[in-house]
């Protein structure tokens, strides 16, 4: 059976802890699905004897206000990673580049669309901030670079003249700059990294975006992207299930758009709870670097740290198949005060029991 | 935008019909999402935001028991639709064979997938019924086979010596059988069709079955395949999502496999409502082919059937874009008494107004 390589696997820790563990390990709002987003669903449950619409229609028209952008610009998938193995099997890339460490469903849809994939290597040294030296790496021999900004799972965001940059030499080089933004919206500026303003320009851009993270609805499945090129999107349409995204998603997203408040709430307490875990996790002995999303990447205090707190029924991410890391680095989400303090309560114990 | 050549999509039809439209496009259970599916859903909910379990355990399970076969020949996914693409990114055939008329999906994933797409005509002269014509089409140049049984849009199954036959050739000529099973429970004697138990012997076959049309899921995508081949269904794992199947289906598929009530009772529905649908078609001067499933085939009584009623608020299915047939030719699914006689009484009226 296939390894399973990704955070979020609670499935996996169910005969060991039949009560249940905290969940660490998968980026997810700690406030949980949005009460009004589970109304939607039940009301949504109805209409499910029917097809869902394959175009998305009443979503894609609220994604397009949401965005300020036409609706021809979007196209809706069964979450971000269907859009991200469209693109793939859309584009048919000889070569891409992605950066070591990154999400690893792209280079596996690269992979599996018989892409060679070349990885950029960012360094501890630089914090595992990308910087000009991704230029090099862009030759006219690459069809398509995947960028995760912020990245996963440093939470490193890229400086936004770099960025522009790259996209400019993209261009150049008959590149396509896939930029994953689906933990954009926990920087503490949104609107300053995301990149919705050089679409209309730049036909080589296609951001993804995902409801997973900022709804907590992983288990919902719904994604988008954004393109100014209609044609992309139309193959990426056609590269998959013509019903990939359920009617439940589509309601649920909807009616998530319309959520403000728990937006607003979910920003407040992300940056509270960052603050505070990476002032803790420093005073730990950790070394935390970049971690400005919903998630913490550090170097652990003691040796082990994934296993030893797995026992204490605590799942966090060991970031060893991550390409270009070691097993030394962790990655934890940003959760609710009670999880988090007692996360660094186990980490405590952890430290005096080596 | 892409067109749009299913049935079952009542959301183009909102703004001429606002109180909605009755749907005979789509062959979905008239009974609708049982209600301990319903349930199962709900419960489900507060499980959404954490990811779904890329691997579907427990509904695995639940199917190994109910198909009698061990867990390793399974495979889930979004919807057949789903699989059908993760079956061809995972062969990569250069040539297929479909039948013409046939789902579409087959030749939109194969021509997806780059492949070239060869079509077996059904003849009107035979009943649409597939014959050991098929055999001089699978050469050695030919590595994958789609068959639908029954077929789509005929409901017309395939001989089992006939099927036996195929299978024997496709292992001969190295070509992997895709037997597409989505509408076989809706046949009277199901297990007089199904091919569960050559899976063992030959690991060049692959059924695809699906939640859709028997559990009334179809908003909810759910399918499944079945495979003696373990390596080619680990392969199709890695050629999509890792979480392709939401949290709320898999759910939902588990309890589905437990409401055999509903199961029972819908097949004596179907048969009754079908047998009724076929003498009232015929007797309104309709010609009536195979639909020995959940929808009947044929050919109308009057010309341009499908926008006529669709004046008055019926959607059905006119089968002119599938391949093999003109537009003379009709689909319908088998729906409710009551909404099968105003669907009847409809056609009765369009003949007096032609």
């Amino acid at each position: 059976m296939t390894k399973l390589i990704h955070g979020g696997d609670i499935y996996s820790h169910q005969e060991k802890h039949p009560g249940g563990v905290v969940d660490f390990s998968a980026n997810i709002n700690p406030q949980g699905l949005p009460a009004g987003v589970k109304d939607a669903v039940i009301a949504a449950l109805d209409g499910c004897a029917n097809y869902p619409d394959p175009l998305c229609r009443e979503l894609t028209e609220a994604i397009a206000q949401s965005e300020k952008l036409p609706r021809e610009y979007i196209l809706c998938g069964n979450g971000a990673s269907d859009l991200i193995y469209r693109l793939v099997y859309a584009v048919r890339p000889k070569t891409a580049v992605v950066t070591a460490p990154a999400f690893e469903e792209y280079e596996q849809a690269l992979t599996a669309a018989g892409c060679e994939v070349r990885h950029h290597l960012l360094c501890e040294e630089e914090d595992f901030l990308l910087t000009e030296r991704i230029l090099d790496d862009l030759t006219d021999d690459v069809q398509l670079l995947f960028l995760c900004n912020p990245n996963n799972p440093t939470g490193q965001p890229v400086q936004r003249a770099l960025l522009t940059r790259i996209l400019q030499h993209c261009r150049e080089h008959n590149i396509l700059l896939a930029l994953d933004e689906c933990f954009c919206d926990f920087l503490d500026e949104p609107e300053n990294h995301v990149m919705n303003e050089f679409l209309p320009e730049y036909s080589n851009l296609i951001l993804l975006r995902a409801f997973t993270k900022m709804y907590a609805m992983a288990g919902l499945r719904l994604g988008y992207c954004l393109c100014g090129n209609r044609s992309l999107l139309d193959a990426m349409y056609l590269c998959g299930s013509t019903w990939a995204v359920s009617n439940l998603a589509q309601a649920a997203g909807v009616q998530a758009l319309r959520e403000r408040e728990y937006l607003a709430r979910t920003k407040l307490i992300v940056a509270e709870e960052r603050a505070y875990l990476k002032a803790r996790l420093a005073a730990l002995g950790c070394k935390v670097y970049g971690s400005h999303a919903n998630y913490i990447f550090f170097r652990p205090h003691v040796s082990r740290l994934r296993e030893r707190l797995e026992v204490k029924g605590y799942l966090i991410r060991n970031c060893e198949n991550f390409k270009g890391l070691s097993g030394e680095f962790c990655r934890i989400a940003v959760k609710s005060h009670e999880d988090n303090t007692a996360l660094l309560h186990a980490m405590e114990e952890v430290a005096l029991c080596p």
